[in-house]
């Protein structure tokens, strides 16, 4: 059971109405009718909770498991211990994260602006958001409804957010026009200037930044990550992305919908990503470049060259996939045989 | 146009005034008495714009672009769309920033302190800064004219900051003494503890550390990058270095003048560069090295050994450069055998 | 002498004083009674300060010093020039830090809560905590004796820490459980959301994190470093770890005791490292791993695969130590052949 000193949780739920949540299918002989009261991991949860299984490396868990119900794939349901109720589901991962949302929703904040938080009177609030304590709203900002904005959190002069956005603690945002549903982790920087400057051995000369910020709904920027606003063009960030933390996004990028960029990792200045581009944790990629829709970027990768839609690359420099496979496995096998 | 909720712009000027701001010259036949309002990018610009052209990357869109006016270089000139005046440099990427200096220019802040500030009433604050909201100012410190210190950024008691100091919302200064124009982003961490302790299996113990971070005039500091203070002697970074997002530098590390530290790179403690050092993003450099003047590390390279003055590095560990490129070519050209 | 703007000397102290604190041994003819006033750097050291030498590469430093002491081992103390009085011990590093522990001791923060402080009338705060202005503290959150939230700091709802803990100007701590003298630096953040989705082409789908972060006794969290919550697990902290700057820990990685993460690097989501691990600058450790007790990871490895008790790695894909070595050596050996 989650601590009940962070996390409330709802319910309790029937079977039926968890396989009708999750879009699971219950095995034969299972009473719909059960009840279940909370979601816990295979190790730890009882039989009143439900758990899942989405990582084949814990089969064994899930085998001795004691959790009343799981949601599981049709391949490892025949694992199960006697007695389980099993939720069976293609894709028991995104099963589990909607039977965990009934169980824990997000629901929005109590409306109010706390007495010590600045809101510059120019700035449009929906009378639902609630402003928590120290923030600051700059002039002529707009927020729309049921927005959290976090304690000591920065709001700049003119930053459009749209509808059920969250702003975390110690957050800034300036220069930046932003979606729906968006959720800026504690400490993110969205809108400082690019790094943009013409060096020269007299001393290197700033170049003003004048693009934006613009994201669209439904995205996540995880804490202490960076993004810079454009120098001219915006950076534009597409519907659908999460972004993990401390990851540092340069001036100008593109980013399409439903990328997903993980930890550490950077993409420098006025690269162009498609649709669904994955990169892996601590991966750098240079400027000036195009990765196509789907394109694939392994952890610690830097990419230096144009990716085709669908590729995937890994190793730095970053080559095909399969060829900087093959270059380690080459290495270890020379460095063995020299041994 | 860049978006007037969060930019103004000055002018119009002549080309004749641009061609003096900027140093370039005009192209044979073009009228200098020609106004322009705004600057922009290739693509967006318009008949009053004057945009630039920097990489060839972009001919085509600088052969097609509708801008009234272009910086170009000479040998590049010729490459423009008919009607286009020319504002001709040879460094069109310097000329640029002076022009779009001109158009959106850095202004002092409106001189005030925020009644939710908090100024320690021993701290000698110049009668032209601005103090945000929630901003912290300690005891005894010393901040010079035409300072902006954003909401809730804090500065800690002793520290010295010259004229003309911009320190981001979200901003943490301890232990530091920081010459003038210099720009904290937000998020920047400055003069916290360096990472310095005895190990061992009884327990790790905590070194006191007892320097100081030392930053000279005209520095730019990346969002969310963190500089920690010397243990003994100073962390110093000298004047016109320009440090990237979410940098890390370690107690005791000495930056000589005009330093160019791209994103996410490490530099660990007590290494020392010289004047003009470039470090390419994701790079690491590890403790008590030396790299000379003008001495060039690439991206995500490691390096693990001195670097000569003009020295170019890269890979991990880093060697010299053509050797790393050879490396790399080597690998990719024995797997396409193989394969 | 450390700047006295920042910092405040105890003392003086005796030899023989320094020689109990530290458990170093007086070299043979050395008056026990002589004062000393400070500590400082071998090259900046004067006849009344205690100075150290721990790195070989500074025994020219050593031989040609004016400290008026020196902690030094039995095998370097021949090198110190006449007159210099010797505090002999095998680990000089650690006897460094008790001395000067003793000159600049920590001492427990001035009680009070200042008035521009918010803490909720439920949160339990023992009577000699500091809370520094701006900070909050959220509902139902206890704070043992002595501790200390800096300014601008976010204690969120239901957070628990012990005693002597040093909370950083600027932190963000939420859903989390914290031991006793654990100090976070400016800009942490701990406790948010964990990077769990459920990827999809209809849209990724927010999984709940309902863990938290258990942090034990006498940790140190580096500046700007995120620590995410568990998903369902915790996220564990073990006690005496030492974590730097800019780290990244996802959800559900447990660390044992005196683990050592250097700035930089990234642990994803649901490792476990034993106790004693020692992880380099900017290394990746991805996702369901296991390092043994005492592994050692280097800087920039990219470690794929489980790690056995003691073993070192290196490289990435990391390898055994020796066989980075090799590799490294191997290609730098086959590149100048080709020269």
């Amino acid at each position: 059971m989650a601590d009940p000193r962070f996390f409330s949780v709802a319910g309790p739920f029937t079977l039926a109405r968890l396989a009708e949540v999750s879009g699971a299918e219950l095995a034969p002989g299972t009473d719909p009718a059960t009840e279940f009261f909370d979601v816990a991991p295979l190790d730890r949860a009882g039989a009143r909770d439900v758990s899942f299984l989405d990582n084949r490396k814990y089969t064994d868990v899930f085998s001795t498991s004691k959790a009343g119900a799981c949601i599981v794939s049709p391949e490892l349901a025949e694992r199960a211990p006697a007695g389980m109720a099993l939720l069976v589901s293609r894709d028991p991962y995104r099963a589990y994260a909607r039977v965990a949302q009934a169980f824990y929703p997000s629901l929005p904040p109590e409306p109010g602006v706390a007495p010590s938080a600045t809101v510059d009177p120019s700035a449009k609030l929906a009378a639902d958001c609630r402003v928590e304590h120290h923030a600051v709203v700059g002039a002529g900002a707009e927020i729309g409804h049921r927005c959290l904005i976090g304690p000591n959190a920065v709001i700049g002069a003119g930053v459009v957010l749209g509808d059920d956005c969250i702003v975390g603690a110690n957050v800034t945002v300036s220069h930046a026009i932003i979606g729906s549903r968006v959720n800026l982790y504690p400490g993110v920087r969205i809108g400082q200037d690019g790094f943009g400057f013409a060096m020269g051995p007299q001393g290197h000369l700033k170049v003003p930044q004048l693009g934006r910020v613009v994201i669209g709904d439904d995205v996540e920027v995880g804490a202490n990550t960076t993004i810079d606003r454009g120098a001219g063009p915006d950076t534009i960030i597409g519907s659908g992305c999460m972004i993990d933390n401390l990851v540092q996004i340069g001036h100008n990028v593109q980013m399409g919908r439903g990328c997903v960029i993980v930890a550490q990792s950077g993409i420098s200045g006025s690269s162009h990503l498609g649709d669904f581009v994955a990169v892996g944790g601590q991966a750098g990629i240079t400027g000036h470049l195009r990765l196509g829709t789907g394109a694939r970027v392994a952890g610690q990768s830097g990419v230096m060259r144009d990716v085709d839609p669908g590729e995937t690359v890994g190793g730095s420099p970053a080559v095909a996939m399969k060829d900087w496979l093959r270059q380690s496995a080459m290495l270890a096998k020379m460095v063995k045989k020299k041994g």
